[in-house]
């Protein structure tokens, strides 16, 4: 199973499903909704996921699976090759909007991740990095992360909604962040900020629950490029689990966690 | 000076000034910082604004103009045609991102809004209308808005910074906004903001400081598609100062005025 095997056919299978999410635009959306209000399940999220377990099903028989819609295997461990999927991360975006969310899909080999791959399906960009070969933007090369950020100079994604409740932290730590950063932002596809932290395009993201699939794919590109994900206690991330995420440049990693201890 | 002469001018200028910004990325930012640090302003921003003061002198040479970069006129009153013009409406995001900025050109006769154009650089994209002609998203029509929103259902545009300040009211009843909404983004482009509200992708966006050439295309575009867009107050916005802002679907509007006021 070399490299160049998964790649490509990650690649391919991205842009099969591409068209198979702007083919449904034109057909009503079936939209169900869960018990959480914002927890929006379309017909299109399990499709993708199913298109996708079909695939590695069929090429990669021996590989083991978890989908954010559950069509995957039900995994106590991380042994082997596992797929961590998720169809479209920011289903409410993708809801609301028909654009901003994206594909997630990070490839793990005993527990460390080898590939990941975030693609912007309506704007047809693919951000990815195999773990040792480098990150890419398309076609692009991505540059490592600078070191030498201030949190008087970055701009972080961090949601409005964590400044009013207390999952994690006194509310307070939070607020005096956003008081010091230069600016703030928040788009509503954990994959898509990782893929603006691993571009630059943004310094650090935090957010207080992600499901391994929704940070699978991030994790392998920021660290390719020299960023730090960890837990908002600067531990590591553990793959079988919720967790809550910071993910920034490597410089300014630790001046972060000053505010979140 | 009819319709279709002045809307084919700027969408003619709009495709130029696109291939300046694009060329300019490959040479080095030049980047002044002014005393406000969230205030960074580039080179690209005067030569585009020139770039458009150029070209409406030329065309048009009895209108008046107000920029953000100070190259226009300095008027007193909104009498005759009058442009106003972001060149980069989104300047931190140009600096960090270098996407999710837009060109903004609202163009007003006597007071009154007549062309919008809302330009994503970037991604190509046009948002426009023209009043009272219909407000299109590249070249599909735009449906008008619908009236029938609740709070809880809502995805609104409100910048976490808000939370933590109190210009103009008790940042209380922001937060309790927020946790009632379904969900909250922020793009840093006011410009954007107000052009996902026009095409659905957001129900509301609420700030509390834009300046005339913020909000001047949104805000024809918003209203002829039947948006609604006042002061935090619900009052009429002026057009030449600063103004507190919120923009909204159109039912929406009332109960969001019911935590602002």
């Amino acid at each position: 199973m070399g490299e160049k095997q998964i790649d490509a056919y990650v690649k391919k299978w991205l842009k099969e499903a591409r068209q198979r999410i702007i083919r449904s635009f034109d057909d009503i959306l079936y939209i169900q909704t869960k018990s959480d209000k914002s927890d929006l399940v379309t017909n299109i999220d399990k499709e993708i996921e199913q298109f996708f377990i079909r695939n590695i099903r069929t090429v990669f028989p021996g590989h083991h699976i978890i989908g954010e819609e559950g069509f995957g295997d039900d995994l106590k461990r991380l042994d082997g090759t596992v797929w961590l999927i998720d169809p479209i991360d920011g289903t409410m975006n993708f809801v609301h909007q028909q654009r901003n969310f994206m594909i997630s899909i990070g490839v793990y080999e005993d527990g460390v991740g080898k590939y990941g791959y975030i693609y912007d399906v309506i704007h047809d960009e693919l951000y990815y990095a195999i773990k040792g070969k480098g990150a890419y933007f398309n076609d692009r090369a991505i540059a490592k992360l600078r070191e030498d950020v201030a949190v008087a100079e970055a701009l972080i994604s961090i949601n409005a909604s964590w400044l009013t409740r207390n999952y994690c932290m006194d509310a307070s730590r939070l607020i005096q962040l956003v008081k010091d950063v230069r600016g703030t932002r928040s788009y509503g596809s954990a994959a898509l900020e990782f893929a603006y932290v691993a571009t630059g395009r943004l310094d650090a993201y935090l957010t207080m629950r992600l499901s391994p699939w929704d940070f699978a794919a991030g994790k392998i590109i920021v660290e390719e490029l020299g960023g730090i994900v960890t837990t908002l206690k600067g531990e590591p991330l553990k793959l079988l689990e919720k967790n809550a995420v910071l993910v920034s440049k490597p410089g300014l990693h630790k001046q972060l966690l000053t505010y979140l201890r």
